[in-house]
């Protein structure tokens, strides 16, 4: 099983690019809730594609229907559903990969453990598609959050290489969130941004893909938030963030830094501002001991180059066993961090909201 | 809460540093498992500090008593439960550190999250002693595991900076795994194992402390094992590991590095090997779209520098928020990467083993 | 939150009776069943209402839609999604329930639970319409039971009363389970299923209700399934019948009747029946420390009268907090029994599937 | 698994009658709450047994040792671990029953649920000696929600066929709570507990055993706890109560007797008293929609005769597949009520404070 993650508030996947619908079960959301129609459908759009060359032409819509737990314009407290239709189906073209399983793709092990019976076309409940549901989820999540003072930002710390600046390093303001929030590609440094930018493109046009860091950071959380041990912050944020097909690292503050760091220097150390305890650096990403200090918490993902690339690759024909040159037609995305921005800012709201959820805190 | 994890074998740990016992309870193994104390023992010992001047000179014996589950010489199939007496305990080092948190510690999280009533002295339910628990579960496991044909092994990748080769470049074979076991700090090429050793006792002497980063592979797990989503490999794997104390960043495969690459080389590309589907790199860790390949699992985890150091380090007196000067006495370990791998391993195993008690796979 | 269920098969519910739709996420089928749709709907049609006198006129045609986890004719061991829209809702019907709660309804829990925001319209969330997700999946449920050997069914032991025979008392054949089945108030004695009938529209014409008692049986489960304490088989089943809404009692065996016996009468001695080791009586319900004994498993679930009856009731207006006489127009069921019935074993087939998809048994 | 309950408050239990110890870890109480170490014993000597010809003669003292979680006079918040080690222990008093099932007892059970591997004797892990622990977290969890104004107690409703009088019939202030608290076989009406003592000693004359039923109120409790379906209040407290070796039956409020009434009286119609609102009868047992109304929580366990007697009875040598007659020796229990109401009182209290810390109530 796989679908279902949370404690105070549970969310319920379910879907395949090309079945009839994806959607999401929200069960645990406080009565009452407001929502932003519109905010909800820009983060969604956000994450869709289509919307320049950076990413796949295919024309997802991504619109979304509610089908309970909203009356009256607030939420109700009972399990609020939420379903997209899929429209933009071309089965046809992923008919060769049935057999064949696909480089850096999900297609083997999705063989191997549904027996053959999974929905192989355009990577079935493995497609990245999968993530709009979250986001849709996530976008409430930061709207019940916001009310609780809480803010969530992300933006692409490195493209192929180039590397923007930290989170750390800069004032993290409304005016620097919104612009980020408006960015096709988030950068700090606009700069940096076109260097990606141009980056993606040249690896498009060498029919290849490149990868990235996407950092994010949730500033307002109270010390106090999670648990020593199995719930600890860490391990509940980077157990959702490694849901995130593509996802194959995170770290937390400093993170693989901190190994090379001495202890005089990784430990923050303790200041008084503004008559708050906080720490003179955040090498811990606002964690210690699994639990919240008040301190900003920040973290980052690292995203592998999309494996749809649609260069010739090895692979083999599991009905003979014999090996086989693949080429991969469609539409990809030559880099899905763009996209993976608004997803991972969705799936810590989501494992944020749940902790802050929690009655004991 | 915190303290219970798992869905086919759960563990349930308990304790502080300075409480009468820590231990834990291990619900779910398989019955009629003999248990091999011996075993049990040694890879508790590996953990154990007072070996070396790399370590602290607190004298835990670790020495476990079996309460239930285990009759005849063998599991029963019932929890379980397995005690800890705490044994070498100075409750007057921590009296200092009660109003003044140790910087990079869980003393002022700690105190958040538990209102003041938390067992302070020696870091209490938050010392790395708590480890002791899982690593007895983790050396059942890799016992059961052993028997399904899976075989866990770790090495410090690197201390202080310096690096150690990598599994991927080496055959892990049983005389390397043997050996690693056998080292007081397990290095793939001794010669980096001693520039290590340097480098820790240097920062000893000067009163400071290092950090490192933990290399794991797990061989033998059969091909789809895990779930897309939320029970992904590397969810259920970085959920464990991040509750390791001092681990900041967790990776698979190539990890971070495959952010920087293109697709075209981070996809590992299939091939036949001996009759069955092989890849001819790991850049993926043996996981795609969250479920084991039959490639090695590889990862890595970072070990932030102890924070104890007896150093003087600025701090806050939480009472009357006032800055002060802290200077912790007492006996510190100068890097907690040597007592980790055997920490890592058995987290590993405990995860792996619960998956493979999946009925479905 | 509420509406997620399950280790090895977990559901997930949602909706309101006035909402766009009802439905259910069911999470862990394995791949590659075959799904008989007509069965499907026959089952629903068993709990749909307006088939006759004895029901509601309303009429839900309760017609679903496979949106995820169904391809080429079988499941694909992903999260199977399904949705019921809501069809004949006349909202205006409710309106005056809004401040005054119903007697022997959830109003009033549900306006303090959910602060007031909880769509009231016909129960909402509360309503026994949600049921119909639940036989959609306890359909699928047997089905795939079937395949291993178990057999569910349910009758009317009681209602208003009158007493049917009992499934200890007679040949649990086939053709028995077949004429359960077909009909409409399922009894084991027909006339006992008249006289039953007959007590039902006499309380309708008095515009008043009954209840009864369901008796199940689940046949050809194996010993050893369960555990000893809170996984017991009568824990989890008795934890999804109460789930059900009107459900008052649960009994296994010769459940509160074994507390009047004797020791040397309760217990089921030991026999060999067929090479096989069987017991003389069947007073533990095929249950013993929480784990089936390989004797059939029989329950019986006690259902209370439907509180929606048209008679004037003392109630109070929680605005003013007066007392006020109610009387509730609209269509109702005189008795739910004939209707639970399929619910019940629904709610039995998904508690035994997700226990015969444990790994160990 | 079975060991490990709860969502808010969770709780694992460990042990075998004849291991070194049984015991049990409570993860989730709250910091800070000052343990009554007379009350806690004063509740385990409840259970325990030996105290009269009522009960088995064997001489549990049940003295607990609490190893963790516990400062300076207050629970911390982090697990609080307790064992209590096995004294009195006649290990060959169990040989004969090693392949020879006693009727009624888990023993044919647990063999093939842990294939021969489990600890047989004294019952094992299936012995009523693992509610020991349950006693000791019920009675923790008693102090914690008497803080929070909640009250529970029992008594025998039945023995033997010996009715007491029911909750809803008198008045449950103080002075009766104490009084059944103090009482070796609480009643209410005391005339009719000595009767269920005669009838108690004289089936242990007759080598035979008798049962009862279990009724528990539970007064305090807030109106809009628990929720709707999966985790109603009586799905999670009959989960519970299920989990108690012995237990067949669980109802709510009027229970199967609902099942014949018609809703013009089962229904509780609404009043005001002393400003609240309130239920003219109590038939629902202060729960509608899974969810608290504020009414007294009311609910009856039925519990089986001792099914350890001493009379000859058939069973079958499960080595030899040959029917045997078995005479168990040693000391029973001619029932269990007596001793089952301090244990029916403890999971009721671990079910309510599981929910009361419920972080949306």
């Amino acid at each position: 099983m796989s679908g279902i993650w949370g404690k105070n508030l549970r969310v319920s996947i379910f879907g395949e690019s090309h079945a009839p619908a994806i959607g999401i079960v929200i069960d645990g959301l406080p009565p009452g809730i407001e929502l932003d129609m519109e905010n909800i459908k820009f983060q969604m759009n956000r994450r869709a594609p289509g919307k320049s060359k950076m990413s796949t032409p295919r024309g997802e819509k991504d619109e979304f229907e509610i089908l309970s737990g909203y009356f009256n314009g607030t939420t109700t407290g009972t399990p609020l559903a939420c379903m997209i239709r899929n429209a933009d189906k071309r089965s046809s073209d992923y008919e060769n990969i049935r057999k064949t399983p696909r480089p850096g793709h999900a297609d083997y092990t999705g063989f191997i453990k549904y027996a053959g019976f999974n929905d192989y076309r355009g990577g079935g409940h493995f497609s990245g598609r999968l993530t709009a549901p979250l986001v849709f989820a996530g976008a409430i999540a930061q709207q019940v959050l916001a009310g609780m003072g809480v803010v969530i930002s992300a933006h692409a710390q490195s493209v192929a290489g180039i590397q923007d600046s930290r989170f750390e390093e800069v004032n993290v303001d409304k005016d620097l969130i919104e612009r980020l929030k408006a960015s096709e590609l988030a950068a700090i440094d606009p700069a940096k941004g076109e260097l990606m930018k141009s980056e993606i493109l040249k690896a498009r046009e060498e029919l290849d893909s490149v990868g990235g860091v996407v950092e994010c950071i949730a500033m307002g959380i109270p010390a106090g938030l999670g648990d020593p041990f199995f719930d600890s912050v860490e391990s509940r944020l980077s157990g959702m963030l490694f849901s995130i097909p593509a996802v194959k690292g995170v770290e937390f503050g400093a993170g693989f830094e901190i190994a090379n760091m001495r202890g005089s220097k990784a430990n923050d150390e303790y200041v008084v501002r503004e008559g708050r305890l906080s720490t003179k650096t955040n090498n811990n990403g606002g964690i210690l001991g699994g639990i919240t200090s008040g301190m900003p918490v920040v973290f980052r993902a690292a995203i592998k180059p999309t494996p749809s690339i649609s260069q010739t690759q090895s692979s083999v024909d599991i009905s003979s066993m014999k090996e086989v040159q693949l080429k991969v037609e469609g539409r990809h995305d030559p880099c899905i961090v763009p996209r993976a921005i608004p997803v991972v800012e969705a799936a810590a709201a989501i494992v944020i909201l749940d902790m802050m959820l929690e009655g004991r805190q």
